[in-house]
């Protein structure tokens, strides 16, 4: 095979305050056969996530990417060569690969890899069927635990795990309510995505239109940016609410390990019987094929609808990260390479 | 029925800092007799617990004392005068009245008025069969929810209600490890009390010491004190663990509502697929019945020691409360005025 140039993102630095185009460092390189038991994959599109952050700064559930080595990113790619049994050239898979033209895998670790069916549309892959939308699955089904007739608000809800939160919500009967910034991303809540609320952050006081929209507190709460707004929700909790832990992308800008914000009320929680519960998607890695299974379904039926923001080519990287964490994008944040051949 | 001559103590002032004498007022009047509905009440024994610090500052989960008012305390009295049907002279009745001689009550709210059998000791019913017990009870069995084999880790552990928890633990086969400041306390818990380990929190480095005794992490934390040991322990979970908020005595002496130091890493529960949930007592009234069953056989047959520190007169219950939160108790703190007829 014909040596193969690979042009690579990075880590230049660990971020300081909101991530910078200078924390990345481009690179030209080429790639090399893969091993046995390896695999070369040709990346054809990137998931960016908030939790993106935690792994540029520090150890979390998995190391810190050390400094001069490829962007890690979750990513769907096409195998171009196969040392590995069960693996051929042509297959779909989605992995922890890097921010690279190919990436050399052994297919571990915590994101194994994992195949899809050939023609799988590779943007549905990383957003409703990919970490987005198993990562809403699972905290709003096994750990919010809805029931009929709840109320269910969910904060960064036009992000791509908050969006299919709340539609997941809505499906299991409850009332749902979803704070976003900006007008445009509150309408398509209430209009497209069939949300019976929505708060905009930037433009509404968003603890007097809590009191308004839940007149009987908050019996779940998804929260995806803790703050502020995680503190205005402790206070307007339900007889046995769960606080739903899945992220708190307000707080990652801060210095490593540093929460500026952390819930000074969460003794809350002793008031109301309430309970706040955090998770990882990894931690159901073994109900995932069930969970796809319904997300699919959900999906071709119409009740989940999929809002993607979608960028162009390696080399916007760097942008595309910032556009996640200065809530620029609209839907799931992803970028494309190419196309499976 | 001659004049009852009935000496109070008032609230006169919300607490600032550490609780002082002149947050009281001492007051001489008379007892009324009960009208319709009522009871009036002799008291025998005052209950302190951390949480008549939230009803002296502000609206918790009952509305603060006003000020001028007589102090709120869970107590046990004798039944002197009865306008309510089920009530006779000469019962035993233990409600949340306050610090007099003598209370008016109708029997209802929150701590609704519970009548014990003739004969039961006030102290214990004060302690390990009153609320204190009965917090222990529920937040160990229902909101902990121990497993045999699993690592319980216990703040406030030399205190009324941190020891029957670790004691509670204990009977359901956990590794039980009490923090407790000074070298006495830490004695008990490991002589007296059963515990497998105590950490003197005065004298130790708590992280260290949990570090070391809890080698795969802590399962169940049962909170009493809040701050900085909350945090500790966030940082020492076993996977799917259960931070029980019980109390954060820590906290309670800053000023009305505001925490000097939420867990700023809350967001270990993430990784760990782990929880926080708070209760009250109350929201287990209905089983009330069947835990003080249970603690009364455990305590018969020696299983939860009850440790108490006994305080005596109504003059002396300002003082009594800054025991308290001075941590100079040792076990239940209780103050008593006077024996049943």
């Amino acid at each position: 095979m014909a040596e193969l140039k690979n042009r690579q993102w990075l880590l230049a630095a660990r971020p300081q305050g909101i991530i910078k185009e200078t924390d990345f460092r481009w690179n030209e390189t080429t790639a090399p056969p893969p091993k046995d038991g390896e695999l070369l994959v040709r990346n054809l599109a990137f998931s960016f996530d908030p939790t993106q952050r935690g792994w540029m700064s520090m150890d979390t559930y998995i190391p810190a990417i050390p400094i001069g080595q490829v962007m890690r990113a979750s990513a769907i790619g096409q195998v171009v060569d196969s040392k590995k049994p069960g693996f051929a050239k042509g297959d779909l898979v989605q992995g922890l690969f890097g921010w690279e033209d190919y990436t050399i895998t052994d297919g571990g670790g915590l994101f194994s890899v994992e195949k899809f069916p050939r023609g799988t549309d590779p943007v549905l892959s990383l957003s409703v069927l990919g970490i987005t939308g198993l990562t809403a699955y699972f905290g709003t089904l096994e750990v919010g635990q809805p029931k009929s007739g709840e109320t269910f608000v969910v904060s960064g809800a036009a992000g791509a795990t908050g969006s299919v939160a709340g539609m997941i919500a809505k499906l299991k009967g409850c009332r749902v309510i979803g704070i976003a910034g900006g007008p445009q991303k509150c309408e398509w809540l209430t209009r497209e995505a069939g949300f019976d609320a929505a708060i905009d952050y930037k433009n509404e006081n968003v603890g007097e239109a809590l009191t308004r929209l839940c007149p009987k507190g908050i019996d779940i709460y998804f929260d995806n940016v803790g703050g502020e707004i995680l503190e205005l929700v402790l206070d307007r909790l339900a007889f046995r609410a769960r606080v739903v832990l899945c992220g708190a992308i307000s707080q990652y800008n801060e210095a490593a390990g540093v929460m500026a914000h952390p819930p000074r009320n969460y003794f809350r929680l002793i008031f109301h019987g309430a309970r706040m519960e955090g998770f990882l998607v990894f931690h159901f890695a073994q109900q995932y094929p069930a969970a796809r299974q319904a997300l699919s379904e959900w999906h071709a039926k119409g009740k989940i609808k999929n809002q993607v923001d979608l960028q162009r080519g390696l080399e916007n990287a760097p942008k595309t990260i910032i556009r996640l964490f200065t809530g620029a994008n609209f839907g799931k944040q992803l970028l494309t390479l190419g196309n499976p051949e």
